[in-house]
């Protein structure tokens, strides 16, 4: 049977993927009184004279809401609310596997960044963190902006954030490899929507100088007039000297190439002027800028890509489940960027200095006790800085 | 340990009520690859090409969301959102436990109905089914009518309807035991909110002619101004001799008294009036109109309550488990009158003519067998009305 048929037969054997099942047993009749009325009126009672034990006494600290408008879902674009659904309880199943978090779909019947948020907000009391999932840029980031300023509990699109943390956490154990400091590198990201700009913006936090961003019209200036906001905040943090060119022009020399745009976007010429010991990542999903061999062919020393079938595998699922773990943990009321650094570190020391070689500079997604290393490690940066209520 | 510190025990224990768990395995590469990406590519992509799939690859087809505005919690009155979670997870495990039903609690930050309305209509792609619970009237029977217009799934306000059917399902087994026929009955409803409404149409369309509704100003008449349009509406369909009086005064001669008001609202003297072989449903919860032994006393020969410690629970559990059932694997589009009066009497055949006594007129909500049983009957009624997609 073929992939894509298999598939079918797993999503139609079960009907969906997830289930609501209960935590308490509901047999006699005593059973019922205690979890449903009469007894449910006393949490009901305590909730309502202090709204802090919500935590306390319902599924709010372990549950979050994955929510999609299904505009930009996989690489199949704006298939609308109900076609997202799959990937949604994908992810909510990936959050139970790997961190022991609840999660729940949410798919909005609307695309208007306004209508989203109002809809998250109204429906946030019963959980305790929101995951922002496949909303086109730029309205995801304003959609996340928005509900970061209105909740108290933690948002995170893992599209921006995840991916940010995940690719620092290679390029952290990379650097190591070939024995370069982030400080000093030439690094190239292409595709400058939201992923590229948290990107940037997490490699900055991480100490880079010399960042140059590039969208199809070639490398973003602050002196040329982009063409949205998201642009605008990219070209302030990087290419400080305003230096203006295509993508080849920019991967000229460079240490690192990132990328999140689309398929054959990078020549081997590319490559080979890349300086020594180059690093790509070739991130575009399925078919990466360039295919790993042609990589190493032109000259790259270390390749990355988002695919489980080559060395390397740049995938979310490493950060998104371990780090709403410590942020709920925590009953932190965000997850801030003290909290996904955190989650850099604690991904890439996943692999010690005597096992990290070229084709393993990230951990396999399949190791289950990564989200509990990550969690504690999101856990302590949210105490140490501030935003845990525990 | 006392009963209100058990219930905040196991509230606690368990940090909640319900979780949300996988209905697939994720322990290899090729599980990850099946139900996440790139697999999970293929059944959004059938979605998005027709959107009825969403009923063959997601978990729509055995959602239902348990949506308050915490307005009007069990009788906790306007306790909010926050405080009212501990019963929709309760609701929530409840249709698990007796159906087979997954629902997840939706707990809205608002109390408009406009945006409650809206609200419902955004998450509405994930479920197959919306069950409202405990908003206040008139607004919740606003907000299910709305919502019926607007949604092409089964709109359910179970405070209403539930307690109708099971309300019905009791009388219909009490007057067989006492040899009267609904059409020539005299019936009193005391509480004239949603509940009571509800109750009234639903008795209308099971053929009684003789209904007088009370609220706390006496017999509602529909030659004087109501409070609200929910009163208008029961006006219209009761007391078709426009009797003016007090509770008292409909309580004369009557046949059956239907409590939906509040703890002590009925005197002895009130049904030793009654007719004989009086049926006296006290409902008020969680202290009944007037006590079971007390309406004996008075003469009253069947009595029926809310509450789990007297003989005759007229508990909604009995209904909304397998209401839904039903709905769901029609497909249905609506829960209509056709399938209300189908579970009405479903539950009132649960007991045969031989088990049936002046004790037993309505079984025992711990019967899990009863959901399956009602939704046999309600899928037919939502085949035979036109309601079924399948």
């Amino acid at each position: 049977m073929n992939y894509n048929q298999r598939a079918l037969e797993l999503h139609e054997a079960a009907k969906g993927k997830i289930e609501v099942t209960s935590k308490v047993k509901l047999e006699s009749k005593d059973d019922l009184s205690m979890a449903y009325t009469p007894g449910v009126a006393e949490p009901c009672r305590k909730i309502a004279a202090n709204p802090e034990d919500v935590y306390k006494y319902t599924s709010k600290g372990n549950l979050v809401a994955v929510v999609s408008d299904g505009s930009a879902v996989l690489g199949l674009g704006n298939i609308g609310a109900k076609a997202a659904i799959p990937v949604m309880e994908g992810k909510a199943i990936l959050f139970k596997a790997f961190a022991n978090v609840d999660a729940f779909p949410i798919c909005v019947e609307s695309q208007e960044v306004d209508s989203i948020v109002q809809t998250v907000v109204q429906i946030a009391p019963v959980f305790g963190g929101i995951n922002l999932e496949d909303i086109s840029s730029p309205r995801c980031v304003e959609v996340e902006r928005k509900l970061k300023e209105l909740l108290d509990i933690p948002v995170f699109h893992d599209d921006q954030h995840g991916t940010a943390i995940v690719v620092c956490s290679a390029l952290i154990n990379a650097l190591k490899i070939v024995n370069k400091k982030i400080e000093e590198i030439k690094i190239v990201i292409n595709g400058a929507g939201s992923a590229g700009n948290a990107i940037a913006r997490m490699l900055v936090d991480l100490g880079a100088k010399n960042i140059l961003s590039c969208d199809r019209a070639g490398i973003i200036s602050r002196n040329v007039k982009q063409k949205n906001w998201v642009q605008d905040e990219i070209a302030l943090i990087t290419n400080s000297n305003c230096t203006e060119g295509t993508l080849a022009d920019a991967m000229d020399g460079a240490d690192v190439f990132i990328g999140v745009s689309s398929k054959d976007a990078v020549s081997k010429e590319m490559v080979t002027s890349m300086n020594t010991d180059s690093i790509v990542f070739a991130m575009a999903n399925p078919d990466p800028e360039i295919m790993p061999d042609l990589a190493k062919e032109a000259g790259a020393r270390i390749v990355g890509t988002g695919r489980s079938d080559f060395a390397n595998q740049i995938n979310n699922v490493l950060a998104f489940p371990g780090i709403f773990r410590g942020a709920l943990d925590a009953k932190a009321s965000d997850i801030n960027e003290a909290m996904k650094v955190a989650a850099v570190y604690a991904i890439a020391d996943l692999i010690s200095a005597d096992e990290l070689n070229d084709e393993y500079i990230i951990p396999s997604a399949l190791n289950k006790s990564i989200g509990e290393k990550v969690a504690t490690a999101v856990y302590k940066a949210a105490v140490d800085s501030g935003v845990s209520r525990v």
